[in-house]
């Protein structure tokens, strides 16, 4: 007999849906005021899944009323000329909201063009300058899955203020700026890693436990406090030992979880959707600053 | 009747001096293969402290062997000529390591300053990009005070990874890029701030409290586990009510912490010190990247 389901699900495509709606009236408002809001995205041949979604960012660009323009470089381009290109983006005043689709061939370090970027027009929150900046307290734009995250604990209209969160992984990508975030919207955070001695008896004392580990199943009911928000970053490509076929799993295990905690996130349609709408608000964000 | 001290007190201005002795012949090798360690401060007048400071770092940096150049901007300067100064240190050659005297004139904002110096040569790391580098695991040159803080829990010899780190403040300056170190070092870390609800239940957990709170007397014996380490980033000026002379304090009841802890970090005395001495192992460090 399975329990029923208490928990809020926490539906990813539903607020990104919501996000976009809000976006589009403010592309409007840049529009009658004569601002064209503008993507800018670079992309090296031979980046199969980055031409997928590039594609796909497209369509959605040009149904919200955003300007998208694609950068087509070489599969065997310099590093000096990928930089060239971002510095030329940097200078255009046009340009406004600059991102990269990675990977990028291997003879290009991806840090060096990520730290090019104007921070003002990084949209995807990759220069360090913009998360060193959330520390010090300063305006910036912040990476998109960490932004997600948080979207969705502030679309509960639970306060951060106060209460106790709790990190689940402390990766460069996700774990860490999240971790930077939460503290940011002074919450008392606990960052756990790999080697914490007793994960459990640290989720146990969380209001909110954001999960960014990349194990499946590693967070389980037992671990939850009755009514804490639960968010799975988690993307595990999971492979069904019956039928062989892969499918993604979050690091959460839904079914236990949901019969405690508040609100949960499911994957797929939790984080992700809300990743790819936060990319167009910094868009969107980037394009009012520069209006001013 | 007191009882006894338990606890090992790290003394701040020995640990200043043992770094400083291991610079000195960092300086010398680096003078053998014919590089020269600089380190060039940019000071407005009317910084009567900072004047001060400037005074006491060139004396250091003559014993040391480091060629101490200030450059003296007005009191009038305007914030683009700051930013102009920066931009030609950081274009020439024979530059390495370049640190600003604050507080600036009112006219000219700091972060703008700070975000101007170059990352490689930030050896106050005050730049975002640097703590940005942290969380993304880069190379970086970090903070001096969360960086002595760092330094004195590694002169007890404990790991950091897989222990419980508990930061007592979440400040822009020192809290939070403590917090990052820490996370970086592979603790599990609690950032706490006036907020959390009950600040003894975390550090209770603690086997390393960092306090950068600045309350003196915030963090009592009964609140840290037996044998932790406890360092004390607080600068509090107090005036003694009986005499009415002011003195210094850090955010540790050293008393009653000294019976409980393993170590103990006292103000003055303590982070201090070790926060002056990182300046010149940051400059050292920028030196021996900018050889090569």
């Amino acid at each position: 007999m399975t329990e029923a389901t208490t928990a809020n699900i926490l539906d990813g495509r539903e607020l990104a849906e919501r996000v976009r709606a809000k976006l589009v009236s403010r592309i409007e408002s840049l529009r009658t005021e004569g601002h064209e809001v503008r993507l800018d995205a670079v992309i090296c041949s031979g980046n199969e899944a980055g031409e997928v979604y590039a594609a796909s960012q497209e369509r959605t660009c040009r149904q919200m009323g955003i300007d998208y323009r694609l950068h087509h470089l070489s599969e065997d381009v310099s590093e000096g000329a990928v930089v060239d290109t971002i510095e030329g983006l940097n200078a255009d005043a046009a340009v406004h909201a600059i991102m990269v689709h990675m990977p990028l061939p291997s003879q290009v370090r991806s840090d060096l063009v990520q730290s090019a970027i104007d921070p003002r027009k990084d949209v995807e929150g990759v220069n360090p300058a913009n998360i060193g900046n959330v520390i010090y307290g300063r305006r910036s734009l912040m990476p998109c899955t960490a932004l997600a995250a948080m979207t969705m604990i502030e679309s509960t209209g639970v306060q951060l203020r106060g209460r106790v969160a709790v990190c689940v992984g402390a990766s460069r990508i996700v774990g860490r700026p999240v971790a930077v975030l939460l503290i940011q919207a002074e919450a008392t955070v606990i960052s756990t890693n790999v080697h914490t001695p007793d994960l459990a008896a640290m989720t146990r004392q969380a209001d909110v436990v954001i999960s960014a580990a990349g194990v499946p199943n590693l967070v389980t009911g037992d671990m939850i406090q009755p009514g804490a928000i639960v968010i799975d970053v988690g993307i595990n490509r999971v492979k069904d030992p019956k039928t062989g076929r892969t499918r993604t799993m979050g690091d959460v295990e839904f079914d236990s979880v949901s019969r405690v905690a508040g609100w949960v996130s499911p994957v797929p349609g939790g984080v992700g959707p809300v990743t790819v709408a936060m990319l167009l608000r910094n868009t969107v964000e980037a394009a009012e600053r520069a209006a001013g």
